[in-house]
């Protein structure tokens, strides 16, 4: 890869703001927690709530992932839609996505996790209902308090799921969303405390005859933790594919920065600052703040739902373009409607963020 | 209306997280302020950037709108594919979009805002290729640095403008962002000064014979003392017709909450709080936080991209639906693709979001 100001010199996005995709940068990040993987015998199912993009999600698939997952029941209709064959939803379902997720049973591989006996209700009507069979499984609360039964309530979830002919006892899941954020060294010690109840809960789910099929969790920050750990069977990674400020930060992660975002001088009457097309709704402030790759050592600051300031302006004017690597992946790629895939010699794809309905 | 709890008891949005639409309370808001402008004699230009919904903007016409605003090239070719026929871009325009802004003139009447000479050349080539007239604005900067031409400058693309075959000055645009939620003792004051300036420019520009055809601007806190100023011709007035926690905290504004999220309960295993399906991807942060409705007196706090806690549960369990009012709700409504727009008997009429894109 060339250095990255002659790479964006050749990249003109056809609108303004647009999330850009460095495709080798991608690839080699796909190709690099592929290969982890496959060196442990660990599958790798990628987290489609991070990036919302079928195209990207098949992309994943060939590179050798198992699937995709994801966290809501539209995205899920989305991904089975735009080709992927292999689905797991990774959050408990509203009441009324359970026959959603059935009728794409008979078009896809659709999984998903439950917390509670209500869930379980849910899951078998819809799976009776639709005449299929759910996989399931139960999701471990890691101490987030955000979803999943405590390590101790687990085996009685999984034992009842096992018990119905509508539902597939497929594994337990565990996220520790709470230590991908971590410093190094807090995340190795967060990671071992975790690791070892994990270690307890399978080896009790084992002796009471629920040994589970996968364990299915990890993330970017814990994924390498999570392969050296050997107790999940399946990584859940997602923001590996792109990154972002927050993650790559942390210093330790083996992934590239991936994904720009291109916007527009639009106003220019100030020597402070210019201001640019990229406001609240193309940059999410969930995280850290953007970092302004071009002009370098220049800062974004929010000036409104479609404006933000570039300051100092760093040479930038008017009609220029600046580029900024988000904060936080996730909610700024919910934002937008497209990712613009971008070779090395600048020619570009449009990639559809098919998935990002939240209404269904 | 009947009290809000029997309303929320008679909605059961199809999905969750769900924007749903008191129409009753829309719709007296809407005749609210069309009432107040109708008896200063000006023009209600409704800013679309709030609800980038062509089938609300084609209410508020219906209600005797002159047309809507919005801020982007994107949100002007949606409504104008909506069928709306009167758009003005509020927002100074990128090189890129001028073109496409052309392209639609044969269609509706399309305007927008220059603050630089530059953006006059990039209208006038677009106009003069495309065979058309722009209706063009000079944006006046009040004190927001953001975008605009400082008052003393106005003069200067105001005659550039009129010089022009291909462009048709239209007047000038001053929209005091900084001022629309002052509490409402600031807001007199700070409303006083800039008018006392606003006055001074109209005035110097109709001596040097650029009498500005429209004085466009002023927003749902302004537009009380904007009508009673008598120097604005059209309010760009846009979170009136459906409210948040931002301005409705005001305490002086006479619109009514009218926009409601519906989340369900999707995890209660915690005696502390129960998690919905509402986080970073359904409620931006931006704003004050959103206010639970329902269950009355518990908080709202984001637990990551997809979730949030109601803190205390107040009595919700597990598949019940809460209830929130949106803290601000411009970025909020970009993050979803459709509002349920709800009678009070509680039947649904979806309204498509179709304005949200934002690469085009």
């Amino acid at each position: 890869m060339q250095p990255l100001p002659d790479f964006l010199a050749r990249v003109q996005p056809p609108v303004t703001p647009a999330l850009v995709i460095r495709r080798a940068a991608m690839e080699q990040n796909l190709a690099a927690l592929q290969a982890a993987c496959d060196a442990h015998g660990v599958r790798l199912r990628a987290h489609g709530k991070m990036h919302k993009c079928s195209m990207l999600g098949r992309r994943q698939v060939a590179a050798g992932a198992v699937g995709l997952c994801c966290q809501t029941v539209g995205e899920a209709e989305a991904f089975v839609a735009g080709g992927l064959s292999d689905v797991l939803v990774t959050a408990p379902v509203p009441p009324w996505g359970w026959a959603r997720l059935a009728a794409l049973v008979a078009r896809a591989r659709v999984g998903a996790v439950i917390d509670s006996t209500a869930q379980l209700a849910g899951a078998e009507q819809a799976a009776r209902a639709a005449g299929v069979v759910f996989d399931l499984y139960v999701d471990i609360d890691p101490g987030m308090g955000r979803a999943g039964v405590a390590p101790e309530a687990a085996a009685g979830l999984a034992a009842a799921i096992a018990r119905s002919a509508h539902l597939n006892y497929a594994g337990i899941q565990a996220y520790c969303g709470h230590h991908q954020h971590l410093p190094p060294g807090e995340r190795a010690a967060a990671h071992a405390a975790w690791t070892g109840r994990l270690d307890a809960l399978v080896a009790g789910l084992t002796a009471a005859g629920l040994a589970p099929p996968q364990v299915t969790g990890g993330g970017t920050g814990t994924a390498a933790m999570d392969l050296a750990a050997g107790l999940y069977t399946e990584i859940q990674a997602g923001s590996y594919a792109l990154m972002d400020v927050e993650y790559g930060d942390l210093g330790d992660l083996p992934f590239l920065p991936a994904l720009y975002l291109a916007a527009s001088v639009v106003s220019a009457n100030h020597a402070s600052h210019v201001t640019c097309d990229a406001g609240h709704k193309a940059l999410h402030p969930n995280g850290p703040p953007p970092r302004v790759v071009q002009p370098a050592g220049s800062q974004h600051r929010l000036m409104g739902d479609e404006h933000g300031a570039i300051l100092p302006p760093g040479g930038a004017a008017e009609g220029d373009l600046v580029w900024l690597q988000p904060g936080h992946v996730d909610p700024t790629v919910a934002l937008h409607d497209a990712f613009f895939v971008a070779d090395e010699d600048g020619r570009l794809e449009r990639w559809p963020i098919d998935a990002r309905r939240v209404t269904g």
